[in-house]
């Protein structure tokens, strides 16, 4: 809702600000309407028609800008809609907002006057500030927390060092390229950096829309999905150090800086996101606010957004607080909402999402024809969309490689005597590395950053940002469907985290409920897999866990889901201590009524969670 | 959400672009933040520092702007629970947003530079795209059908003669007053009329939040509160009319035009209103989207919005359509929406409303001292604000006594017989004509479309609207709750529209449930009556229907009783027809399962609404 209203609006009003600066040559009056006053005295009015745009007239014009937009915004829905009826697996959503985009901005290109072509670019802030908060939001929010710490290891591997080498290689092939001079762009290494940092971030949004709608295997979709969060704050955090050096010659302590200030702000970003959520669970718990529920929503939705806020405000890195204010407020303060407040918190973080997705892709495919000074250098273009497959190949395939090593010595250690090599599988087998690899297309972050470029060939590589960026969104986003079939990876699985509220989802086919319906904790990861396991429809056709896991009744699919629950041991006892912490110390301070609060959740959540005494 | 947002972000970027402009005395950069691109070829960068604001400065100025409005925003919120927590009715929660935003305001005054200043001013555009829809919409959405409609009569009296007696009345006072030249005002006739207009439209914010908050007495409720919200429209009707005659003789014909140009504006509204309502009603029923709860409940939000901008767009009033659209989608469109998407709009609805309205007094108290240009003239905002009392007293006691004596005239030709005047209760007593004209508060429509006025003394007026405004909500507004006690009007009301959806307000104390517990159509009203007045919990205190009835047990009351019945069958007669035609044509077209429709709609909307034969 806030997202695309707010550029709605913006661009209405660029647009009437330029129809009141085309009916009126003088440029100064842009920001003010208003006429000054004339003196008392004076009969004759100052204010000559041209000079004054009534608020009625900008009101229609504002009207009808607004309207098209939410037109654009409708039909987009209405497409995703029809695609998820016809089960149209080809064209994707976000390929169709796009384009969406691309035919109105094509239009306004071709149609005479400028006032609307200026109206609809590409503006960072509004991204940031409207566009992205809600989506974050709604991800940290809905997050599988246990999926996500138990791949933790893979996830930080993929963000970290994963987006690090791919802005270097990145870098360093656009580097080389334009010092070969064939298009005349000369660009320092700190700004190939600064792209290659652009470049870096894959996008949250399409593939968590795709990988939900298909219901992937939780591990693989954990993996993903947690590397492009996080990886667009170390984009951002990359860009920002990069361009700080700009116009100066890099050193090589420069690296370490970048790195020190890298985790500095990453650790500070996540403790502001944490404490509010900490905060909101204990302002819940300890006033009766949940007996307004309406003020309650509010003040829920609105303490989030100042976690954002705030960490921005202080330079640190909002998408890594909100991140993390989302897991938090889902982990504590939830059990201490009104029932009320539970639902209309969880549907309105989904609405907003929903519909900053939807106009993120619409406003990247507009701005490809109306952001009127880019220049396109074909040749840099597909060098660039060449150099992303191959930075991301060299960030993802080593790296898988690094985590199954650390992975298998880890479990030859623990396991000890029946060790062997061959049986302990792979913890990112090569079809997720695959999909990892695929799944990196780009998105909004990529562009909105690259607003920021500076030098003189800012608007060549903004350009050659965006063409790449819609590029990947188009090529990959739309074949991803395609590729999750050709590897064969398991498809159709529960997304358990997504029961507790949904008793509403009526036509929502659902499967045989889950032994084990609490929210999941830390600790009852492997019941879970065990229950999901068994639970499955027999029909789904799903491959368990893990591709190759594809016969279970052979003695070695046997034999290996024995090891692979033995390591899922291992690996959750190193979060047993946390589990336990949070279970005997965190939760009974935090919760309102932790008696029964982490054994019985689920009925829990459907009665509220107040103590009779204290109405 | 979207409403404070908006706000927030403009704030932040018009800041912005002022500190732009305090780094770069070229005013012509104002809206062009981004450098032209130098020649390739050109070395030096033609770009200064102060020329450029990279997004990343731009980024952190307007994290903090929004960190401080929503912070701002959050006070409000919690001072709200706190009143209510409290049992506080001395202050209201309005009150205290002016006060927030004053105190505000008057730091930012205070406070060295001219930047945020200029950035916190209040823009008409913002407050009717954004700010107002969603009240609307929410008012629409959670009207009482059947006493609005049993009303009407009284509703359309009080809001088109008595909105236009009280803008006549109001500004001829004015007009006088001027004419006299005590503080060297010289406005025209047309002006002071159109500031008449400007301050005839009472606000429906305040009075739906205190209202709703003390359970008042349905019928007064729908009375005043309808009245509030058709006023606007047509307070902006006129107001435009008399803007179109500004600098011209205003002639005895167009009061003619105006009266038909508003007649036609507010059909042709009520007609676009109802139709985009019945297209989703329609659209809902013929298609499957309700599988997909997540993009129905945003196509449903975004289409409703549409029928406010194309009604905007048309020159028609947006808020007629809107308010009509949100009727219509309860009365047909609810029925056919999966059960998640009508929780998700209800709370989506009361959520935005509930922001908007808090951040309306906020923002009003910050325009006091941060419209740097208005002009203060003590004693004609004195005189203004006696004038609108007077004006408002000039509109509701002679209509009122003109409603009662048309409600008479008919029970007398009806009853026939056994009609004899004293028993016949007035349709409006002089305790409900006393509130109503106590309810009379000015809103921010009001200040919206005084920033309209041209002419010289622009500035003088505005000033004048603001002020009053803000007396009338402070005066009026705080004391409303304490005259409903004086007057002994019934409070602890309870709200049968409410219910169907407030299955998890578990902590809001509940009445004993009513008999029939179906949504109201039309023809249950009097049934619904009865079932209140048995139903009420003894302890309630409150008095039963209307102030006369203190004594159910004496005689006299019970004749009255048994006459008012009677009474309510004979003008429930009126809309017979349309709730005949309404069951018996036109829900079988828009509802999807109309069979058991009308009849058990509580366990039909607690259940989906789809055939089992269309999964």
């Amino acid at each position: 809702m806030s997202g695309f209203t707010q550029i709605l609006l913006s661009l209405a009003f660029k647009a009437a600000f330029c129809w009141a600066k085309s009916t009126n040559s003088d440029p100064d009056d842009l920001d003010d309407l208003l006429p000054t006053p004339g003196s008392p005295d004076d009969d004759s009015s100052p204010v000559g028609p041209g000079d004054d745009v009534s608020p009625v007239t900008e009101e229609i014009f504002s009207s009808w800008a607004l309207f098209i937009m939410l037109f654009l915004l409708i039909s987009a829905l209405w497409s995703t809609y029809f695609l998820a009826q016809r089960r149209i697996k080809a064209v994707h959503e976000t390929v169709l907002s796009i384009f969406y985009g691309m035919v109105v901005g094509l239009i306004i290109r071709l149609s005479p006057g400028h006032y609307i072509q200026d109206a609809v670019t590409f503006n960072s802030s509004y991204f940031f500030n409207i566009l992205l908060p809600p989506i974050i939001l709604n991800s940290g929010y809905e997050l599988n927390q246990v999926n996500f710490f138990n791949n933790i290891v893979s996830i930080l591997t993929f963000a970290i060092p994963g987006t690090f080498i791919s802005a270097v290689v990145l870098g360093a092939i656009l580097y080389l390229w334009t010092a070969l001079g064939l298009e005349k762009v000369d660009i320092s290494f700190v700004d190939a950096l600064s792209v290659g940092a652009t470049l870096s971030a894959t996008d949250p949004v399409t593939i968590l829309s795709i990988f939900n709608a298909y219901k992937v295997d939780p591990k693989l979709y954990t993996i993903i999905f947690g590397e492009s969060l996080l990886n667009d704050a170390i984009s951002i955090v990359m860009f920002e150090t990069c361009q700080k050096f700009h116009g100066k010659p890099a050193t090589f302590s420069s690296v370490f800086e970048g790195i020190g200030l890298f985790l500095m702000n990453f650790t500070v970003s996540l403790l502001i996101g944490v404490m509010i959520g900490v905060l909101v669970a204990l302002l819940l718990k300890h006033t009766l606010i949940r007996r307004y529920p309406r003020i309650e929503s509010c003040l829920v939705l609105m303490i989030a957004y100042e976690s954002y806020f705030f960490s921005n405000g202080c330079h640190m890195s909002g998408i890594v607080s909100l991140l993390f204010c989302g897991i938090t407020l889902k982990h504590y303060a939830y059990y201490n909402m009104s029932r009320r407040t539970q639902i209309t918190i969880k549907y309105i973080f989904q609405l907003l999402a929903q519909l900053s997705e939807n106009f993120i892709f619409i406003y990247l495919g507009l701005s490809l024809f109306t952001e009127v000074e880019l220049v396109y250098k074909p040749m840099l273009i597909i060098v660039t969309a060449i150099s992303i497959c191959v930075a991301r190949w060299c960030a993802v395939f080593p790296l898988s490689n690094f985590v199954n090593w650390l992975y298998r010595v880890k479990a030859q250690r623990s396991m000890g005597v029946y060790g062997n090599d061959a049986a302990i599988p792979d913890e990112i087998p090569y079809q997720y590395q695959m999909m990892t690899f695929w799944a990196g297309l780009r998105g909004a972050v990529g562009v909105a950053l690259a607003m920021g470029l500076q030098g003189d060939f800012k608007f060549t590589l903004l350009a050659t940002v965006l063409v790449v960026v819609v590029l990947t969104v188009i090529i990959f986003g739309g074949t991803t469907a395609g590729m999750l079939e050709v590897l064969g990876i398991q498809m159709g699985c529960i997304d358990e985290n997504d029961d507790s509220d949904d008793e509403f989802d009526i036509e929502m086919p659902k499967p045989i409920n889950i032994a084990s319906n609490s929210v999941p904790t830390y600790s009852d990861e492997i019941s879970q897999n065990q229950a999901m396991t068994t639970s499955l429809p027999p029909n789904s056709g799903g491959q368990l866990l893990s591709p190759d896991a594809v016969q279970p009744s052979s003695r070695l699919s046997l034999e290996r889901q024995h090891i692979r629950e033995t390591l899922s041991t291992i690996f959750s006892a190193d979060s047993q201590w946390f589990t336990n912490f949070d279970e005997q110390v965190l939760k009974p301070v935090f919760l309102d009524n932790v008696t029964d609060g982490s054994q019985s959740r689920k009925s829990d959540s459907s009665t509220p969670n107040f103590l009779g005494s204290r109405r």
